[in-house]
C-alpha cells in the first residue's frame, strides 16, 4: 500500500485552514487530482476539468512527505488532504500512516460520496455533502455507511459535517442532514459565488454580506440549534488566489 | 449557591461566537459586570469603567434563565458567559448547574487570573492570558493551578488558550505560553486597535490586513507549529456594535 502512487495536483503551505472544524489551523495542503462530482460552484475545478492536467504528478507517500518537508521545513505538525475528492483513493491509507509515524495530524476534506476504511484513522474528517445549488445529488446511503462506521470506531469527535449554503433551498437540505445525523458536529458555510476574482478587496465585502445573511437565517431557526456558522477565511484574505 | 445573585450587565443573542475555540457557534451571551484587569485595548470597558453601571442587574440563576428563554426562545442549546471576568464569581456554579439541567452547553471566557472550582464543569473554557500590549501582567502561578486542575479532571479537550496579538512583543509572550502548556489547544487572535468604530465597512479592511500580518508571522515560525490563527468574526461583520 505504501508504494502505490497518488495523483497529486498541488502541495503547498504552511498556511491556515480557512474553513470548517479546524478553521484557522496552521497546516500544509496536499491536493489530489480527480473528482466523482462536478459542482457548479466548485472553487477547485482545475482538479477535475482537465485545465491543469499537466500539473498532476503521480507520487508515492514517501515522495509526498519529502516535498512537504522541502517546502514546509520544521514549521508544521498538521497536513490537510483535499481535492477533488481524496476519498477516490484507497492508497491514501499509506500516506496517512506515514504522516502519523512522523507525528503529523491528518485532516481530510471529502463530500462523503465514497467510503474508505482509512476514514477511521483521520484526525479531522470533514464530510461536506453537496446541497441542491451544486447541481449534485448526494447518496445518503453512503453517508449513512460512513457515519455508522465512525460511530462504531468511536470517531465522532474527529468527524464533522459541513454544508455550503447559497440559498434557502440549500438551507432546507442542511436542516434535513442535521436532523439525520444530530450528534455529528455541524457546520454551515457561506458559498462563494465568484470563484474567479483574485482580488480580495473586491470580493471581501460581498462575502461578508453573504455571511451576515447566513447568520440571520440561522439565528432564529429552531431546527438549527447546535450549529456553527462560518465564512471561508482564506477567501476573505486572499480572494480566489491559488496556493495560499 | 443557587440563590446568590450575579451582577449581569447584558444578556443577548442568539448570535455567533465570533472568536476562539468554538468560533461560529450559535450561542446566547451572558455578560457579567466587573473585572480584576483593565486592559488598555479592552473591547468591553463598559463592564468595569463605571460608564454602564446603571445597566447592572443583580440576578439569581433562575432569573438569568428566564431572561435567556424570553429573548432566545427555543433557538439555542449553547450559552457563553463572558465579562469583564466571570471568574470573579464563585456563585456562577449555580448558573452552570441550572443550564446543564436544561441541556445547555456552557462556554466561559476568562483571562485565567483567578481559579474557580466550577471550571471543571465548563464545556468550552477559554483562558486568555493578556500579552504585554494590554498593560497587564498575568499571574502564571494561577494559570498553572487552573491548567493542572483541568488536567487532573480530564478536561483538556474542553480547555483552550487564546492570546490576542498586537505586535512582536505579544508574539514572544504567546511563544512562552505555548511552550509552557504545549498540550493545551492554542489560539492566536488579531487585536482590534479601534474598539470604538461602529462602522464595520471602515474597520473590516484594516482588521483583514492585521489578520494577514498575523498569519505571515506565524506561518514560518517553528515555535508556533500546532496553533490556530483566527480573526474576530463579529467585528468583521458588525464592527464594534454592542449586543450582536
Amino acid at each position: 500500500m505504501n508504494k502505490i502512487r497518488l495523483p497529486v495536483i498541488e502541495i503547498f503551505g504552511p498556511t491556515i485552514q480557512g474553513e470548517g472544524m479546524v478553521i484557522g489551523q496552521k497546516t500544509m495542503f496536499v491536493r489530489t487530482a480527480g473528482c466523482d462530482y462536478s459542482c457548479s460552484w466548485c472553487d477547485s475545478k482545475f482538479t477535475w476539468d482537465g485545465s491543469a492536467r499537466d500539473e498532476i504528478k503521480l507520487l508515492e507517500p514517501s515522495e509526498i512527505w519529502t516535498e512537504l518537508k522541502k517546502i514546509g521545513g520544521c514549521t508544521f505538525t498538521h497536513v490537510t488532504i483535499s481535492g477533488g475528492n481524496p476519498a477516490l483513493y484507497p492508497q491514501l491509507d499509506g500516506l496517512i500512516d506515514l504522516l502519523h509515524e512522523q507525528d503529523i495530524q491528518v485532516a481530510i476534506e471529502t463530500q462523503g460520496s465514497l467510503f474508505q476504511e482509512w476514514f477511521r484513522k483521520v484526525d479531522d474528517l470533514t464530510l461536506s455533502p453537496k446541497p441542491p445549488s451544486s447541481g449534485m445529488e448526494p447518496n445518503l446511503d453512503i453517508l449513512d455507511q460512513i457515519i455508522t462506521a465512525q460511530h462504531k470506531h468511536g470517531r465522532i469527535d474527529q468527524t464533522s459535517l459541513k454544508i455550503v449554503i447559497f440559498d434557502n433551498e440549500d438551507l432546507d437540505f442542511a436542516r434535513a442532514i442535521h436532523q439525520r445525523y444530530p450528534d455529528i458536529p455541524f457546520y454551515l458555510q457561506t458559498g462563494n459565488p465568484d470563484v474567479k476574482d483574485e482580488n480580495a478587496d473586491d470580493l471581501t465585502p460581498h462575502l461578508i454580506k453573504r455571511y451576515e445573511w447566513l447568520i440571520d437565517q440561522v439565528m432564529n431557526d429552531i431546527d438549527l440549534k447546535n450549529v456553527r456558522v462560518l465564512p471561508q477565511l482564506h477567501t476573505l484574505v486572499w480572494g480566489n488566489k491559488r496556493g495560499v
